[in-house]
């Protein structure tokens, strides 16, 4: 045994482990580790919303668990800076109070989130090293270095009284990487040594065979283009992806080339990672973009968002001709160094198709070298899973799919089918030192965003939505009269993203024509029932609609008492 | 010279080529090439809608031009029966009679296809055959053999007054085809001696390197899962790839497993294909659902629609435990073969993490090795240029990036940079024995098809459905006397897709309570105005509600006038 810190190993408990994000899904990692009163979360993430997510801004994690548990919340622990573990914090942390522990870097991007929402930290920020341990309530918790795509990523070694559980956090191994800091082998075999109960390894590239190359290898790459470039560089990438930015500040540095951040999420990455002394600039490199556009292209590097296409972004803007302050010119050069997320891919080809239009060399794809992973492949992941020889193993952060393979990865390296567990968000896993049990489950799911509107959106105005999105909606408006059920106004007709109104005139004038007669068979010689006339005005109007255009507008009949 | 049919090459006339779908974007091919008074057509497909294109069932190209000039068109000719090569015929066969060059597998698709639109070919079928010359006006056409991810595919030498043009149509080469039908290499070759004025090639793979590997691969790949198989086997594939369904039938027979279809469009392609004698099962290898559902797991192959993962198929209603026949067990083995099209990503991934969940082995994605593309890589691409070392090169159907990539690989063999063109849709190509020029352009674009309506849904209807899909819509009804400008009733207020209307009854109260301001605001001691009225309420309930919760509905004030 390495240490003596907490390692009072109490059989009579039990480690509870539940997911509440980030498993079988994209995105919204958390975690929540509890023991008898004291109970730890690791990361608070965001994800962006599926496709049939009509309208919404953001998804976060159902937290009624922590919320119900808050009592026993000793605080949130984080693994590193991106969105999909940091992103839910100011929805936590406007309903409970607590520590939140993370590096420096990571801590100055939550302070940045946090700030748009008119939140602070203030005295809960805990800011912690590498190799660095923290005891929160039963836990001590020891900090390990990881690679990934964001600076500043760490995975958690967390000495329970139940045993030693390990978390990668997201990951990658970097052998030479961007700001020389290895990921720490030397802690994770010592681990081994000391006996881990439970690993928790990143999952998301668990489809890919051998391994993720260095991030380094981007640089090269980026110097050649540099170099063969006659005019401006472009090159966007994620806007958290402080090494990558390092990259083409040296290249340009090294070519005499000088660099102007384009988009707010880039200019304040600098800004926040300068600060922080995790981004170095030589002097006179950096400048901004109205200097860089008195300088001839061949000096000129830009850094922008909207690697991914997303339509708002910088490079959208720039690839639509749509930008106030950079426009395309034949010379000019941009680089796209990223993969495009599942579901971006068609906003990234058309990003890119827009680029070529107007004249631009466009560097893109698999194949260009302009673009690495942040997370490990497979022979990575054993390689984990073999210096770590844990008893128990969860999969984590990945779509269902990757669970099962870094689950099949870990059985062939020797972990006990029994003891490796693909979870479900809401799953509580309940470990002792010599069981691990899955016990009944606690509410767990998405909770959309939209607009200020946390939760408000559920699946009736989603439907609606869909039913608008396809084909619109026609609104029948008719006052009638309290006594005698004669129509006293109307019916009129308004629709909107059904027909063409002005070409179909004919059509909406027939299904005036058709509300009448609706009218009639519900209402003749009878007292005025309204839900009656409704759902027969509804019927009758949805049944000639389908007939004469096959759609389905949404029909809604409004009627008035005068 | 070769040969002397049609070669009175008269300088005074002119070679238009006016691309009318295909180029810079996915699918959709359509060419229309016309000299004096004769025009022929190069396929006429249709391609699925775009994300932002919403309710839109399938878009074809506008046709304004061949409409306009109809009393020209003699033919229509066919390189294949895809969808995007076919698709749109029904809509052009109804406004013009003409005849329709295709092989015999590719007419049984458009057979179909027609029958489905009430329509039919009769006396305007004319089945060719590879190696067949046809005159249409003063054309002449020669067909040629080219591999594809269909039987039966064709490119075409086109003899015009002005030169010889050759069209790959969609294309790769297959050295080990499973159909035995190699690419006539031999006849390309041919043209290069008789002298090319114009080559028309596939860009859809322009984008990768090396060669595209035979369709044979997969057959061997599939023999190594049914072997290793314990239980049944489920292969999704597009519907209409009869080679990949032949190596299915050929391993299952070898393994004495039995095949059955699933899914309509698979019967149907089996149907037609093996009466056409593109597909042969040995005798008592087919057999239909309920039978398989009688055979032992591991004696069942089963072929199914889906492998795009689209929500109404075959294989994501399996997936979703949702099929009438067809449910999945663990012991099962899916594979998925296919590549997702741009856009179908996040559709295929969802389907397979659904697949894993009901506990079956899922084998795709590309290291699966179950798929190959239909389409030339960069080296192939070289190789048809400089087999057919044409004087004019146009890379046709891609996306506008890999037209420019089809256009590098051109220049890089010696193509002379200003004799390649990369053209948009609508652009008018004119060509002498000399001499390339760009003209003016004709009427090109999208016509939308929703429902029955073919066209009637453009940009007003589409902006509409997005503000809908995005925050729903919000209906103000008031009836006002006209003589006093007084509320008489109402306002009533009716929302769907905006918020959860039973939670938010205190919103809603306050939205009728602004409408009341509005309207006496705008109505106040004078004669009431309709428009005025309406925009006031318009203004102020967009106004509340956005600062309330960040969402702008569509407000539609309706007034009753009683």
């Amino acid at each position: 045994m390495v240490d003596g810190v907490a390692r009072e190993q109490d059989s009579s408990k039990k480690l509870q482990v539940v997911p509440l994000g980030g498993l079988g899904e994209i995105g919204k990692n958390m975690l929540a580790l509890s023991c008898g009163d004291d109970m730890i979360l690791v990361d608070a993430g965001l994800s962006f919303p599926e496709e049939e997510m009509l309208g919404i801004d953001i998804v976060i994690p159902d937290m009624s668990y922590v919320f119900e548990n808050k009592d026993r919340l000793r605080g949130v622990v984080l693994t590193h800076g991106h969105e999909d573990h940091i992103g839910a914090l100011p929805y936590l942390l406007r309903e409970v109070c607590v520590p939140v522990y993370g590096t420096r870097l990571t801590l100055g991007f939550v302070q940045g989130k946090l700030a748009e929402h008119g939140l602070d930290l203030g005295a809960n920020a805990h800011p912690i090293k590498p190799r660095d341990r923290v005891r929160i309530g039963c836990f001590e918790i020891e900090f390990f270095r990881v690679n990934h795509s964001i600076a500043d990523a760490v995975g958690l070694a967390i000495r329970t009284p139940v045993g030693l559980v390990v978390h990668t956090g997201d990951f990658k191994f970097d052998q030479t990487p961007v700001d020389g800091e290895v990921f720490d082998f030397q802690l994770l075999a010592r681990f081994a040594q000391e006996g881990v109960l439970l690993l928790l390894s990143d999952s998301t590239n668990a489809e890919r065979s051998g391994y993720t190359p260095s991030e380094r290898i981007v640089g090269q790459r980026l110097r050649e283009v540099f170099r063969q470039a006659n005019g401006r560089v472009l090159v966007a990438t994620f806007a958290s992806n402080v090494h990558r930015m390092q990259q083409v500040v040296d290249a340009a540095a090294e070519l005499g080339k000088r660099v102007a951040a384009v988009g707010r999420s880039v200019v304040n990455t600098i800004e926040i990672a300068t600060e922080l002394g995790y981004l170095h600039a030589p002097a006179g490199t950096m400048v901004d973009v109205d200097e860089a556009n008195k300088l001839p292209p061949e000096r000129v590097v830009l850094i922008t968002t909207g690697s991914q296409g997303e339509p708002m972004s910088a490079l959208s803007r720039i690839a639509m001709a749509d930008h106030r302050k950079i426009e395309i010119k034949p010379g000019d050069t941009v680089v796209v160094a990223a993969t495009p997320v599942p579901g971006n891919e068609k906003f990234v080809a058309r990003t890119v198709d827009h680029l070529f239009r107007r004249g631009a060399k466009v560097i893109y794809g698999t194949e260009s070298g302009v673009h690495v992973s942040g997370h490990a492949s497979s022979e990575e992941l054993k390689l984990v899973l073999n210096l770590t020889r844990p008893k128990f193993f969860i999969p984590v952060h990945g779509e269902y799919r990757h669970l099962i393979r870094h689950a099949e990865l870990a059985k062939s390296v020797g972990i006990e089918p029994q003891n490796v567990f693909v979870a479900e968000n809401g799953m509580v896993l309940e470990f002792t030192a010599e069981t691990g049990t899955v016990k009944e489950r606690v509410t767990s799911g998405h909770v959309l965003v939209d607009g200020l509107g946390v939760g408000d959106v559920g699946t009736v105005v989603l439907r609606d939505r869909k039913q608008l999105a396809e084909d619109g909606v026609l609104i029948a408006v008719l006052a009638i009269d309290q006594q005698s059920g004669e129509l006293v106004s109307g019916p009129d007709v308004v629709s909107r993203g059904f027909v063409y109104v002005r070409e179909s005139e004919q059509l909406l004038e027939e299904t005036k024509q058709r509300i009448r007669e609706a009218v009639q068979r519900a209402s003749d010689g009878k007292p005025p029932e309204w839900q009656a006339i409704k759902a027969e005005v509804r019927d009758t109007v949805a049944r000639f609609l389908y007939e004469r255009t096959r759609r389905r507008p949404m029909i809604l009949p409004i009627i008035m008492d005068v």
